[in-house]
């Protein structure tokens, strides 16, 4: 099991793996490369996972064989251990707790390459519907103040396996960038009595300068701090505190915005690495809270976090947000007049 | 001119380069080459970089011309600029204020491939003397809050040139992370009356655990909450909050176990990359804080952040820092003894 040991300084908790820790051996200089051997997550390969949580599959089909469309197994390595109590306990000046969670793999199809921009819309919904059920699931576990739903893609984003999967991790407290983003977003709206995200929707969608795609439930944009360049937020029209709350006709266009925004990110920058992150409330503590608001951030790997970032928690962004929201709504145009180009011919 | 602008949700400040933005083909995937052509920090080549600042070197000699040991001078590429006002102003709800700050390349070396454990004890030193005139003499400057001195080393940890340097950031703000350091200690030091990294300094050398080297004035060890593997942060035993208030003897110390550190870290590791980053006080505003303790951070960079980080703010670390500093510290008893058995030879 895992130990949960918290910095004394700024109260930043991390997860030191104690059964079967690495050695100086075992690290690559860089991980470039993908876990090799076959792949655990394709289809016909159901018995070389942990045995299946969860599964959208044809009914006449048994548990860990073939015939799913999305799948969810207990991650084979996971960061946190379901079984255990937390028992909080100090060392000196040091805290620690023993590394309850859960660390679930959510596999988003059967095909090996083909990513959320390769699939039908209605492929996308299941994936976001069955990662819901997983949420809205493990929330009945009362030990979890919070769940995170991710996913790294490419090797230069973390990713070790590269069959398209989401990872989603319950945590015994709430961690410390969502509670900083939860408090921030409460001292707006005490001081102007507003949602900070429906106020940014209202400005963003009048100046359209940083707009990269709109439909009737979201809107996707490049932020106006962003941190990376050509990073991207989804923010759903809806105020809502936890994702899991989305309307049936919300979570069809949520599918459609993703796979768009996907698809302009994959075509502009050459299928570059990214990070998926959804920022949503905590669960099991306040109910809905009107001053926060649930959204999507995407986050391009194109360049490295360095030392004047790790120094001053500050980011220097080469591209402004404005010139990559334009450049990514125009890639869709160029593909939609290439493509009637080619409709021609 | 930059342009720093306020996340409104947490607060966090960024750097957006609008005079020369990057478009989406100047970026490489993944950047891993050092930046190519002749180095502009080797001997002889001084007419390659903006005007020095200042320099030790032979007193017959002439400015910009060889005849030094350590050079500063302007980044070419600087990440703010020197001259202007900070002109703080809104945008609807976001806040933004020109990019006034400095930034200075410390030449470590006239020699390209002669890092910090390959030089003489009083070249180490002389390089933490420069550094230090060069936080001085900024602090004169009433616009600036924070100095932020650091290196990168390697392109996996973000260095874009080989040539041996520290690089050194002048703020008109004081940083996210900085704050939050402050902000901790001070917590601790209100309710214990003393200073967290005294108290920390006098649990680690009776428990010896994480201790990696120790001498009159300092003490390397890997912390107890690390967020990378074999992390290792360098304390000075004399309480001070700003890092140049060390006396000579000291400098003398801190290189001595500086070239230690650094030695083993790439004997054990194969010359990982990492990351140096001196935590110091802000400038211009409080005197010495009895409660902020200065101290070095290096941060080597053996694996990915991923999404969980970034969704987090906590850290996945798979050696244990015992673990890590039992091999740092073996690793210099066997080159010990195998410089003793070349010795007998």
């Amino acid at each position: 099991m895992g130990e949960l040991r918290r910095d004394p300084v700024v109260g930043r908790w991390i997860i030191v793996e104690t059964e079967s820790p690495l050695i100086p051996s075992d690290f690559e200089k860089e991980e470039h490369r993908w876990r090799g051997g076959e792949c655990p997550f394709c289809y016909g390969n159901e018995d070389k996972t942990p045995p299946e949580i969860e599964a959208l599959r044809d009914p006449s089909t048994k548990r860990n064989t073939p015939g799913w469309q999305v799948r969810v197994v207990p991650n084979k390595f996971p960061a946190l251990e379901i079984e255990g109590n937390i028992d909080r306990r100090g060392l000196g000046i040091y805290d620690l707790l023993h590394g309850i969670g859960a660390h679930e793999v959510i596999i988003q199809t059967p095909y090996h390459h083909k990513e959320i921009p390769d699939l039908l819309d209605e492929e996308v919904e299941n994936i976001i519907k069955m990662c819901c059920r997983r949420s809205e699931d493990l929330k009945n576990d009362k030990r979890f103040k919070y769940i995170l739903l991710f996913k790294n893609y490419g090797p230069a984003a973390g990713a070790s396996l590269e069959h398209p999967h989401f990872q989603l991790i319950a945590l015994p407290m709430i961690p410390k960038n969502p509670a900083e983003e939860i408090e921030g977003a409460l001292e707006y709206f005490e001081f102007r009595e507003r949602c900070l995200f429906c106020d940014m929707l209202i400005q963003e969608t009048h100046d359209k300068i940083r707009i990269i795609a709109e439909n009737k439930y979201f809107v996707a944009l490049c932020p106006f701090a962003s941190r990376f360049s050509f990073e991207v937020w989804i923010i759903p029209r809806i105020h809502n505190s936890f994702y899991c709350a989305m309307l049936p006709e919300e979570i069809a266009d949520l599918a459609k915005i993703l796979k768009d925004v996907l698809s302009r990110l994959r075509l502009l920058l050459s299928d570059p690495p990214y990070n998926f992150i959804i920022h949503t409330s905590p669960v099991n503590r306040d109910g809905e809270l009107a001053y926060y608001h649930w959204h999507i951030e995407i986050m391009p790997k194109l360049t490295r976090v360095a030392g004047f970032e790790w120094g001053t928690g500050f980011y220097i962004v080469s591209t402004p947000p404005e010139l990559a929201a334009k450049c990514l709504r125009e890639v869709g145009m160029k593909k939609e007049v290439e493509l009637k180009k080619e409709d021609k011919k």
